[in-house]
């Protein structure tokens, strides 16, 4: 019996309109990572297990999609670790592949096998699937697919300062003006954690805090009391809660109450640096804000921490956001190697893109031409009248039966093409075919040996 | 400890270089695709096991990458099964998802499941990556991509002219010229079965026939005989081993042969139209060639064959194939659906490409302009001017640090960047900057606030 196909949660089919969407987001992307110097490279979709296992906390591993190794796997596997029947000391006998979870990790594993390719810096973009087995939601996906660009082997803030550029320069190209680029420093966070007498819990002081957007204040420093942050150190902190102004009047009052702190001055003189001179060459529509509260989840950010939120009005997470590694490549034995990067929600974009209506009406149409077919020979004159229009570039289609005039214009109505083609007896007869203008209903004859005239008018019009 | 990375065999890391490569080819496949009326469509990466299992065979199933359940999924296993610790019966209940095998299983699933959505005849495009646990040699990977492009629900036959020219038009774009079109109906063959009483044997006979250009008449013959096909029946399919002349000299053969099969001559006289309408139209670089030894192995054809061999002279498998097949969606519940379509060999077209020394030179150069940095306040300046010409979509770059001006133009040799800017203190007070063209070692000083001149006149020169 025939089964009802369905298709894994938490994954997608994406029709040609969304297809059309997605490629209109990334190839505005990849056309600034380029000119912007980054270049592609792509790493395979699965990597051998311990390539990725234990680089994302125990959470990380446990959402990892692993491959089940082929052939006779169980017949690997001994019989006290058979006999215990249990998943984790099972997984790694019967599976020595997972699935890619994000391009970082690969990207660091290409670096070091292939450091002796590469001139260094070494700026590269990839834009492939990850997978992950998170409980599906809203906005959150097993398959979707990451867009980031990094450098690596370039200490200088200059790349810190073209990030901030490259984000400007996307989001305006997409007509998505009034982004906020927020920027921090790791460093900043560390001095704070420091003369605050928390150093020790610098990360938990950092995970509550990353939460205030969310959570808010109150509840901020509950979480931070729990964590055993004493109320004496969170009250020190309290410029944190409050800090507003601009940048420049930030890092001032920063300075201050960070000038016990060498680390938490470094912070606040690379900021400095990376906001003026932004500020000097401009942006073209989106804004940099310092956000000493920025502080992201992932902890191996070691300098600039970024995240961009949408314009406001918007109500959406963040739709991109990174920063800076001093020891990307460690892991894999490549030590002292600096990273610096930037990723763009694909998925969130597109959201945001759809809800301010900001998708290109051009994307809706993906036939520009439909010939009609009204019967063998007739159909033959149209091939030849298609093919011709395709090779000047043109989409063009010939209805493959010559079925009633009003189904043939019922699909062309449906696929959204703009002109249709009519080319009958008559019209052969003629030597001519009729041009219909499917919005505004004119017609217009044109000689079957002008078809080059047709083309580039049509052209001229896109 | 360190790991010393490596990845998985039968993957592969592609380089910025290679990157460049694939994409050109993607990118002219796709352009004709989209002439043609094709629209893209993708699917996850990942389908339910029983979407893929038993649709390619035993040795197909064997092949399909398995994907572990998540979580505790040993705990879900029953003691019987668990306890015959067998392999077949075990991966059901630990796995229920399946890498993609191909592009035609998912994309019969896929018009299923969107049947109500879709506007037929839809003519969709798809290229995205496959993986099968194949042992892995020269040519051969365990992840590749697959470049598809289907119509269904349209029976005409100028769907296979189409698809004749489609191939034309990307070979002749590719400078691939000199590539043949094999083209064979598969009612061709079961006439053949037919009329020497072999009938019952066709999977047997036609999977001999297609071995015809490896192992040679002799062999083919004797495979035959081995499965059970009588010397007096293949003695009647003589004439198939020995045919040659025209397309029309070879069907006016064949209808002869053919004479008492009605699935014989029906196959005769499709073929007789797609070649004559072909030829009517014209093709730019290919040539078509009647091949009725052709069978390739896949079962599911029912009508025209495809296969396309690159130029003489270049030793490659073939890097193209195609047909129509009756039933593409029947497995999945919808009945009476034809499809017919071709596919691109992606690797196989780079190696070609490679070998005949076609692809463009342009994709060497990864970067057009890289500005020399000097120290912090020339470099202000550069980022400003790189700013500008990335704004005018040139692909630039300022180098990160003031280092030695010998490495920087190294660095710069290393990327191949034809044009390198010199914007030292000297410039700087002249409010010029230096342009050195690489090849030549020319000099050329601009103001710097005529940068635009400069960017037209190097877009200009692309």
């Amino acid at each position: 019996m025939a089964q009802k196909p369905s298709i894994p949660k938490g994954t997608r089919d994406f029709s040609p309109a969304e297809v059309a969407k997605r490629n209109y987001i990334i190839q505005t992307i990849k056309k600034h990572f380029e000119t912007y110097g980054f270049q592609p490279i792509e790493t395979p979709s699965f990597e051998n297990s311990e390539t990725l296992m234990g680089k994302y906390g125990d959470e990380g591993d446990r959402l990892i999609f692993k491959i089940l190794n082929s052939g006779d796997f169980i017949s690997k596997v001994d019989d006290v670790t058979y006999s215990s029947k249990n998943s984790n000391s099972l997984t790694p006998k019967i599976s020595e592949k997972a699935l890619r979870y994000d391009l970082t990790v690969p990207f660091a594993r290409y670096v070091v096998m292939h450091q002796n390719e590469i001139d260094f810096p070494f700026k590269r973009y990839q834009i492939q699937p990850v997978w992950r087995a998170d409980r599906p939601q809203k906005g959150r996906f097993r398959e979707f697919y990451q867009c980031d660009a990094d450098v690596v082997g370039a200490d200088s803030l200059l790349q810190e300062v073209e990030f901030v550029q490259l984000y400007d320069a996307v989001f305006t190209d997409l007509g998505l003006t009034g982004a906020t680029i927020k920027i921090n420093n790791r460093k900043i966070l560390s001095g704070i954690a420091e003369v605050i007498g928390a150093k020790h819990l610098l990360i938990d002081f950092t995970v509550a805090l990353d939460k205030l957007d969310k959570i808010g204040e109150e509840k901020v420093k509950a979480e931070m009391l729990e964590k055993g942050i004493s109320e004496s150190a969170i009250a020190k902190a309290q410029p944190l809660f409050s800090m507003s102004g601009s940048a420049s009047e930030q890092l001032a009052e920063l300075k201050t109450l960070l000038s016990e702190s060498e680390i938490g001055l470094q912070g606040v003189a690379d900021l400095d640096e990376i906001i003026t001179t932004v500020e000097a060459i401009g942006l073209q529509s989106a804004s940099l804000q310092l956000d000493v509260t920025l502080a992201r989840g992932l902890n191996y950010y070691t300098g600039a921490i970024f995240e961009v939120a949408a314009p406001e009005g918007v109500s959406m997470g963040s739709i991109g956001g990174g920063g800076r590694y001093d020891d990307l490549t460690g892991i894999f034995g490549l030590k002292d190697v600096s990273g610096v990067g930037i990723s763009f929600g694909l998925d969130r974009i597109y959201l945001v893109l759809e809800e301010l209506n900001l998708f290109p009406d051009s994307l809706d149409t993906s036939l520009d031409v439909l010939c009609l077919n009204f019967g063998k020979e007739e159909a033959l004159a149209g091939l030849r009248l298609v093919s011709s229009l395709r090779k000047a570039g043109l989409r063009a289609d010939l209805y493959p039966s010559d079925t009633k005039v009003q189904k043939q214009f019922k699909y062309a109505d449906k696929r959204g093409v703009p002109y249709v083609i009519l080319l009958g007896e008559q019209e052969l007869t003629n030597g001519n075919f009729v041009v219909k203008n499917m919005k505004s209903g004119d017609q217009k004859a044109y000689k079957l040996d002008e078809v080059n005239q047709f083309a580039e008018a049509l052209k001229a019009d896109f």
